[in-house]
């Protein structure tokens, strides 16, 4: 017997849901219908942020989450207490407490999966009761995941769609062509801990780089980074508050009193004649930069904006770090944090290039130019008309709360009932269920890349296979239909969670989650589906079995609107 | 000596903070001012929501998290291993080890208090590297709930306009005069399970009646609702599913058949004279509500969207509704979930009147009329401008989500250090901070209502008094001044939080925050401050002593910009 792992939220639970859920179980239950095998699929009908694609993420937690799935005699006490459930059957809250996901079976994409419209992320199928219960957590648990993931690597697209930008200059500075990374900023504006947790989590699914969250880097793994803040920068006033301070010399050993050795570039007592301007900034921050440096030469990176960005902070910056190359080590860069980040970025690029070479320090061209400051996916394509030398974004605020479209509207819906498709008519030709159990596949072409995924009956239709041509229709438009003859075909879905048995697949690691949104996102490029502006849409089609049964259902229940 | 409670998620704790918290703290510790003894404010800069108000909230996870503030020699394990904190001092692990929030204060507004820009939420005294390191966890702790509050609260303000916009009319069915109240929905939109657990708790305070998230109702005692979804009704397809079930008879004892006595009045063998639309509503949804029916006859409530609202679900639950009414039952509503919400529930509650009338059921016109479906302020406006006859909402996603602004832009900032007032300097006089430790008051006018918040120099300002004047002035805007004879004056800050001693002020229950949010917002009820449309501005001013230090102070840091 494998052990696994509990929920990382210790919130995670069978409460932790809607009590229409429970109140809907009891009357499964009173009417003795709550052992009925039921087929439950989890989607969502419109890919976020006005996109073509979403990445399925939240699998993990969604598996522990069975794993665990069982009532302690505390929640019953208070289920039996609660004015809503009071007149319930003593008996149902005895099933209440045997239950757990032993009869239940989950099929899912894998986590990091591309995942389109209409194709279940997630297909519960067991008894009817559990399958109800499981609804508002595995949407909890998904919805968020899945849109954070989806937000991230869009950011992470658009961040690199500089190469497409870039001028070619030999006068380029050097930060202008280095491959631009993506951190995470943004635990203090998510929903709480574990808002910022999740964002942390999947955002490095959805290719972040690294996170400034330290629980999440201490749980997860997940790089983290961080310099100082602008309260750092305010809490020295002057440069008498670094007098003592010193600093180890690399290349001949003993201690060097920084300050002194910043105040020769200066004031030009060593011949660096690095101009008047440099003695015009500001004291408090030089003095703050001085003290960071002594706690940190081997990774020095500075935010330069709490003043004055050009005259005074890059100006600081370039004293101290001279000084650290002195000493032999390799200082790394500077932080913008307000103003127009397009310009200062240039600007300070363009002063790192004069120093490597005036002053004879290649290390100016590799330092990072990392930009934060209300980033967001059109900010970054605007950086990117505008030209800019950011090497690194760190974004917060726009990740987490993916304030472009702040949820995603996975729903959770019975497909079948005891082998019956069910179907939920809608006025809303959007809002129209596809009934029944099916098997979802993704069919690629003669460039490996996918054409489109497919989804058919469970019972009736055969698989999908290389080389053979299928009949693919649009579920909703008689006329757009296309046949299909595949160079492979991967079957979507596997079992993450069996009964509580040893389910074929794992979720995996986060890593090998990230793994495949790079590959998945690799097999599309090209395709217009990453697009930013107008991107094009994937086809999601159904076999003709399937077109031809969802439309008799239709014919044969949705009453014809009578006119009169 | 008590015992304090922990934080209520497990992922709350020294930890959860950006790591350049913990690198400026090292750069404190390694220059020898971790021990200085630092003032930090925690405020916003503007309201959210285009609004002018705010509702303080979060302060009873924070004062658990000074109280549990330790880092486990596991955590400091982790930091020694990260790469960047490999080459720190040893010394500073040892520091971090032992420790705690012993000198520490947390002063704070009351939790559930109405809140202005720049009058701090919480001010942080103690030495300077623990409050550096409890930045980003309180703005984490404080953001969401305070914003949510604020949302929930908005919402239902909105709500309550209703009663500005009824038509006076007799003929008015009885729902349309009844208090309208919201209920919290939005768990599965929300930032995973802590973000839908905590607008559930925040929502309550802000004068939410109840959520439908039963860990919410277990851990914090919040009413919880709710009856059925769509899936449910889907789940019956033909009145033989429920030919069995039967209901205890109230009036005269023994088990009734729910469908046979449903089809009497459905086949007018009764002589209720229903009328021929009852023949034609949907079998697979009368069977779902006679099967609810059977589990809930006391609180029976039914989603009457499935198929369609008026010529079916509504029918379909008159009639069974009919039926409870004969067995000594009193049904308790519908709920509306798609369209038109204003005119669906005028038709509903216009049917509710007749059938009273007409079958002398006086518990028709007590039926609950429970709206939801993107649910957001600028919807009840306008629902409020159609007429409608909603008695509850259920709020969800645009609560949750706080969709028209998902974050709120709390910033945390030293404002004192070892007794000298620090400044941050800014070319943006928005973000300009007003220096030193000051102490905050509420001034009441002749009326009982607020007039302004009055910021004062802690140090050389006497406290305002009732009966006596006080200049109070605009920090911005030198000709903005006014002289206040206030009739009471209230000091703004309690001591929650007091080295772990027992302090001064305790956080209270929600239901006593709660009671604080409605006592407050009562207070400016009339001012226009709560209003929807350009609401008006609350003054925040500052005494003569702190606008000239703070003037003074401006004048002689911030350069003055040159022209040439």
């Amino acid at each position: 017997m494998t052990s696994y792992e509990t929920p990382t939220n210790n919130l995670v639970g069978p409460l932790l849901t809607d009590l229409y859920q429970i109140t809907m179980t009891y009357a499964h239950w009173k009417n003795k219908r709550h052992e009925e095998h039921s087929v439950f699929e989890l989607f969502f009908r419109k890919n976020p942020f006005k996109g073509s694609f979403t990445l399925f993420c939240g699998l993990d937690e969604v598996v522990k989450h069975l794993h665990a799935f069982k009532f302690s005699q505390e929640d019953i006490d208070y289920l039996k207490s609660t004015p809503s459930l009071q007149h319930c059957d003593p008996g149902f809250f005895d099933y209440l407490l045997q239950l757990d996901c032993s009869k239940t079976q989950i099929q899912a994409l894998p986590q990091g999966s591309l995942a389109f419209p209409r194709v279940p992320l997630v297909i519960v199928s067991g008894p009817l009761g559990v399958g109800q219960l499981l609804e508002t957590t595995l949407l909890t648990l998904i919805n968020y995941p899945s849109l954070l993931a989806t937000n991230a690597a869009r950011m992470v697209l658009r961040a690199h769609d500089h190469d497409n930008h870039r001028p070619q200059s030999a006068d380029l500075p050097r930060q202008c062509q280095k491959q631009i990374l993506c951190a995470e900023f943004g635990l203090r504006r998510a929903q709480g801990p574990d808002g910022g947790f999740s964002a942390s989590k999947y955002a490095f699914v959805g290719l972040f780089a690294a996170t400034s969250n330290v629980k999440a880097g201490k749980e997860l793994g997940i790089p983290i980074v961080g310099t100082h803040a602008h309260a750092f920068v305010q809490s020295y006033l002057s440069l008498d508050e670094v007098q003592e301070l010193t600093v180890a010399n690399k290349n001949s050993g003993g201690q060097v009193n920084l300050l002194e050795k910043v105040l020769e570039y200066r004031d030009n007592k060593n011949g660096a004649n690095l101009g008047e301007d440099f003695q015009k900034t500001n004291d408090g921050e030089l003095a703050a930069f001085i003290a960071y440096a002594c706690a940190f030469p081997d990774s020095f990176l500075c935010l330069v904006d709490t003043y004055d960005t050009v005259k005074s902070g890059l100006l600081n910056f370039c004293m101290v770090s001279l000084v650290l190359g002195d000493l032999g080590y390799t200082p790394k860069g500077i932080r913008l944090d307000s103003g127009d980040l397009a310009a200062l970025s240039m600007a300070c690029a363009h002063k790192f290039a004069e120093l490597a070479k005036s002053q004879n320090r290649p290390f100016f061209h590799d330092l990072d130019i990392v930009a934060s400051n209300d980033i967001n996916e059109k900010t970054l394509v605007k950086l990117n008309q505008q030209g800019h030398a950011i090497t690194l974004y760190g974004i917060g605020t726009n990740l987490v709360t993916c304030q472009a479209q702040p949820a995603l509207g996975c729903v959770y819906k019975l497909v079948e009932l005891n082998g019956k498709p069910r179907l939920k008519l809608s006025q809303e030709i959007a809002k129209v269920l596809i009934p029944g159990r099916k098997r979802a596949y993704r069919l690629f072409g003669k460039k490996e890349a996918p054409l489109l995924d497919l989804m058919v009956d469970a019972d009736k239709d055969d698989p999908p296979e290389a080389g053979k041509p299928v009949l693919c229709r649009n579920p909703f438009q008689a006329m757009d239909r296309v046949m299909v003859t595949p160079s492979r075909v991967t079957l979507l879905h596997g079992v993450y969670f069996d009964g509580g048995k040893e389910a074929l697949e794992s979720v995996g690691s986060l890593q090998e989650n990230r793994n495949l949104v790079k590959e998945q996102l690799g097999g599309v490029a090209g395709m217009g589906i990453l697009d930013y502006e107008e991107p094009k849409q994937y086809p999601v089609m159904v076999s003709d079995n399937l077109y031809n049964f969802l439309h008799t259902m239709w014919q044969e229940q949705l009453p014809v609107p009578e006119l009169s």
